[in-house]
């Protein structure tokens, strides 16, 4: 399925999902509302919520998932918010980070009440297998938050430990938000473990991309600074293998490299040389390429239908996107 | 009663409270148990489980509510620490406050787990009811400290507003406490209406309390700064009545006072002169009152009973604690 087609066939269910998004963020102090409407609406893919409707589609459900849907995505901005405290990042999907423009103080509690209103709608929604996941998920992502900060500037972190600090961290919620439309169709068990399983792999595959569009992506299409994480001391995949790879100078060099407390842009490229020395970027791009095939194996449970290959589409568009 | 009799009542169930909290924060990232750890055994009251497990009893319930009621601490906890993020404040229960410690990043995220865990609490227990209360309320509480951020240096601020930002920074969170308590003993929607009302009248009287306190207690004796409002620009209820009493020289001279950037000690004894002279505290003090008698009515709908005389002499011991 090229990419336009693809875009093409769910741009129906966007557009129902942004309206419930607009509608349901609303308090009555209009300055939550500017605040989460510029973090909420500055482009975001929606993917979270879009994977619940289709998952719940998937499953036969006989209404749509929308409402239910955007809790995934106010979880996501609140994570965003405490993020962009967090990370100080100047930059989040090409505008400003919203701290600098309303200080860390009102970012945090912004947060706070996006993360409210997401298990709200959950609670509104009244089925506690939903809230049993959502709950779960929560402590899975402040773990996944701690662990990544702990780990900061770690040279020795290990493959699978950086898998653990992302399960926790990003593929959770993916694997949540596929699981809550099972759910949400009453389907039975086998049906929630797939997609479960799905959302998890469809994750790792995510998070894996996006931290080599960290180091191989341009600025002006992912509307990120291109090596934040580098700059933050977030030792991601990429990295992670060249340092394991590498030996006598590459090795003393790289950790040099990282230990500068103001990294230059000469420094991030020569880390990028380094890490292509010692095929990091392939090595990377090959472990996001596995999680996708397990995700499409996961979704090969499930017959032929219109929603599955919307689910196949979105999955193979991870490994291809640039943003 | 007098407050010692008080504490020799309540202290097994103190200590039953104490022993759930201990049993129910832990993660497995040890760094997670050492920051929570840190906020939650730094000679808290306990005030908010110790209210549910009380008005539990009050109606009757068949067992005790030890476990559900420490959600109402951890998210206490959760505020805290976004709170001491927030204000930026150097001591917090007689301790540098946590961020001046770990950092504003580890804070922020201790505190989202912390609030996941207390959500994470009201879905095992597996009650729809408790859920609506806890996520209404958590709700209220962001969209309070939000209003509170909103009127920092609000010389304007009227009575009427400051009682709206202590119902949700304050009195929602304690009046679900007990509501809870009320759920938890499966008791019918009078029970329910009376505590909740009882634990917003209190939840009033204890922060109107803790107001006043921030300008007349004694460091040693409450663990926080005296005059940290003035400080952070925290136009409080004494201040809101002289600002609103006063007039010519002195209100000039008030409103100068709050407008220096580095409020000074002999600054902050001309405010409380000021306020002293405008009749501000005994103002605050007989709002207290106030809401400790609603209070008090609140729980005359109920039987006399040794839960109701604990939480008579609870209510009454807000007006006269010193910290």
């Amino acid at each position: 399925m090229r990419k336009e087609e693809l875009f093409l066939l769910i741009k129906d269910d966007l557009s129902r999902i942004e309206e419930v998004l607009k509608r349901n963020f609303a308090s009555y102090i209009p300055f939550i509302n500017e605040v989460s409407q510029y973090i909420l609406f500055a482009g975001g893919k929606r993917l979270r919520p879009l994977l619940t409707v289709l998952c719940a589609r998937l499953c036969g459900a006989e209404r749509d998932a929308y409402r239910l849907s955007v809790l995934f995505e106010y979880l996501h901005a609140a994570t965003l918010l405490h993020d962009d405290v967090i990370d100080s990042a100047a930059f989040r999907r090409g505008r400003r980070a919203a701290h600098h423009i309303w200080g860390n103080q009102a970012v945090i509690l912004v947060g706070d009440f996006l993360y409210s209103r997401a298990i709200r709608i959950a609670v509104e929604e009244g089925n506690m297998d939903v809230l049993d996941v959502v709950s779960r998920t929560t402590i899975l992502m402040s773990e996944g938050e701690i662990l990544q900060l702990l780990n900061c500037d770690n040279v020795e972190i290990t493959e699978d430990e950086y898998l653990e600090v992302i399960y926790r961290k990003t593929a959770a919620l993916i694997s949540a938000a596929c699981e809550t439309g099972a759910i949400f169709a009453n389907k039975d068990s086998w049906h929630r473990e797939a997609l479960r399983d799905f959302g998890t792999y469809l994750g790792y595959a995510f998070q894996i991309t996006d931290d080599l569009l960290d180091y191989l992506g341009v600025s002006g299409e992912t509307g990120k600074d291109v090596g934040n994480d580098f700059k933050e001391g977030k030792v991601t995949l990429p990295l992670i293998v060249a340092l394991e790879r590498a030996d006598g100078d590459d090795r003393k060099r790289l950790l040099s490299l990282i230990k500068e407390s103001e990294p230059t842009p000469e420094g991030f490229n020569e880390v990028c040389r380094l890490i292509e020395k010692y095929d990091g970027f392939n090595h990377t791009r090959r472990r996001a390429e596995e999680f996708v095939e397990k995700a499409l194996s996961c979704l090969g449970r499930f017959p032929s239908s219109e929603p599955r290959n919307l689910l196949e589409g979105i999955t193979r568009y991870v490994l291809t996107r640039r943003h």
